[in-house]
């Protein structure tokens, strides 16, 4: 137990951070427990949480705080208490960095759905009350038990973000069976889409169809992992032509959208997940669907560390490149600036 | 291949035969198949799907037709390829009685999905193009395939409303895991319900929690399995005080209902299936709960020709009654009326 040592980071004092106005300097990392771990941050993936965060859009954000939860570095210092990490050790932490451990989900292992789960920044941990500051920063402080070891061999640009945006689209396909003998359409071809599309493939699908708007995106889709590509915005006929041709559905979008054609979509016992922001209500759908051909529609949240470990092993043994655009940690503003315009192709990733 | 004989039974004519215009007459039963069985009917239930097809509920009707789909009779007649019933077996036909054994939920055995599903009413066969006539009748002629044996010892009258409305809860409790370890909730007290919260029983479910308007019902859904009873209407804090208590939720209702509410009585993992009339939309709902407790939202559509001897056999062996009020099939013009003014307590049976 020590330390009170200021740690150096981009520090977001109001909404205006989320237009480029994250300040750099000290902040206050959380108290030093002997089940933490230090590590000196090599890289931090930018998500769509992150600016949404820094803008309040779920909500007053707990200001100064520091964003960034897809966070890899090198063990700096561990606790005593601290079994299975060694400084050196490589590692990465998600969108979650403590869990109690007690509760149904925990004790399930399903700690990604923990009743009193402690997000990585913009939250406090419970036993100190102490912020919990995320890796737009040098170094990065917090529990070991959600530092997960990066496989050697998976390049740390890659691994970055995979411990958010990958894990979020992994679990759902995974836990709804995606592999062989199935059928996975993807909605929404940006950062969680794009993953989507590369985890169907790794997972080795029967058939993976991208879908968004307009065909802008088709050949990089087709090059991620698309066997097939819809553009809604383009063919009027794309809901008959592809009708009950789907096994399992994962939507990356958000706001209004035509349910009721993506559950055509579906064939008997087919599963629709929406990933979008839990801010926005679902758009209205019939029962028909869900009636007739015994569909479900579920929601996801991030993923385990178990997820976390095996979707890293999945990638490495699968080669699975994330198209990252790697930029300087100096350059957080620019790069979010860059974000909200839709420009990344299709993750930016910090690096120190 | 023969006969056109005349059958006799209540015809419905026009929509007006919901308002108690049906007239008994001779009707023409399909072409007789090898394949084919018919029998004296000697119990049909009444349900609702009885009385939205008389007036044209899900589109125009195809009059004149003989509705009820909650068949028992005794077989008088086998076709030549008929391997597994005989002259004087107890049989019941419920809400399908044909399907094309060719499609993917067919080959899958779930021909309760299949594509091109034949209903026991308002339908035609696809091989003859003669229509499908239900059980409000004197005979019944149709498939053997979906004439399902009744066990020994299992009363007629209580048979007859587990072909359709039995079936209906019976196949998402048992699809949903329900059973020891299981808490269940049950949204509306009336013919589904009723049997909903019996078959929870019957399965063994740790906790039955019953959901009403009114308390109105309450002693009934005691009597019935309940092991508490919440009053939406009449308790402000029921949402709070049950927050996160059941694993599964039937719901029963349709129209307007508070869905959010609902989802919020689930614990993590937890499954709504929606059985109300298709032609409601699903009430709009935040995604809150479907994201952060993992739940899953989903319809369910009748049940299987398995489904529907496990269940009876189930409600053989558990004692199960169902509450049926037996009236006359020369009455059957007043029953309809008297159910449709929400009285039954809580299924109609009509017998010859």
């Amino acid at each position: 137990m020590s330390s009170t040592s200021e740690f150096q980071g981009w520090v977001a004092h109001d909404p205006s951070a989320a237009d480029g106005n994250m300040q750099w300097g000290g902040y206050t990392p959380k108290t030093f427990e002997s089940t933490d771990i230090e590590m000196d941050i090599t890289h931090c993936g930018v998500c769509g949480s992150d600016i949404h965060t820094l803008r309040s859009g779920w909500g007053p954000s707990d200001y100064p705080l520091v964003v960034g939860h897809e966070i890899i570095g090198k063990v700096t210092r561990v606790g005593d208490d601290v079994k299975d990490l060694k400084v050196g050790d490589r590692v990465g932490v998600g969108a979650q960095s403590d869990c109690c451990e007690g509760c149904k989900p925990c004790k399930m292992k399903q700690e990604s759905n923990c009743n009193s789960f402690t997000m990585t920044y913009n939250a406090k941990y419970p036993k100190t009350g102490d912020k919990a500051q995320g890796g737009y920063a040098k170094n990065w402080r917090g529990p070991a038990a959600f530092a997960i070891p990066i496989p050697e061999g998976l390049p740390s640009e890659f691994a970055a973000p995979l411990m958010c945006g990958g894990v979020t689209v992994y679990n759902p396909l995974v836990t709804n069976g995606a592999g062989p003998g199935k059928r996975v359409g993807v909605v929404g071809v940006g950062g969680l889409g794009h993953f989507a599309l590369l985890f169907s493939k790794a997972l080795g699908c029967d058939k993976i169809i991208a879908i968004s708007r307009s065909s802008s995106k088709k050949a990089d889709a087709l090059e991620l992992g698309a066997d097939e590509f819809i553009a809604t915005g383009e063919d009027p006929e794309w809901m008959t032509k592809n009708a009950n041709s789907l096994d399992l559905i994962i939507s990356t979008i958000s706001g209004s959208f035509p349910m009721d054609s993506y559950l055509n979509l579906l064939d008997v016992n087919g599963t629709f997940v929406q990933l979008g922001a839990p801010d926005d209500p679902l758009p209205s759908f019939s029962l028909m669907g869900l009636i007739f051909k015994n569909l479900k529609i579920a929601g996801s949240l991030i993923g385990t560390r178990q997820q976390i470990s095996d979707m890293l092993e999945l990638a490495k043994k699968t080669d699975l490149k994330a198209w990252v655009q790697v930029r300087p940690m100096s350059e957080a503003n620019d790069v979010i600036v860059d974000f909200e315009k839709g420009l990344p192709r299709y993750r930016y990733v910090l690096k120190n």
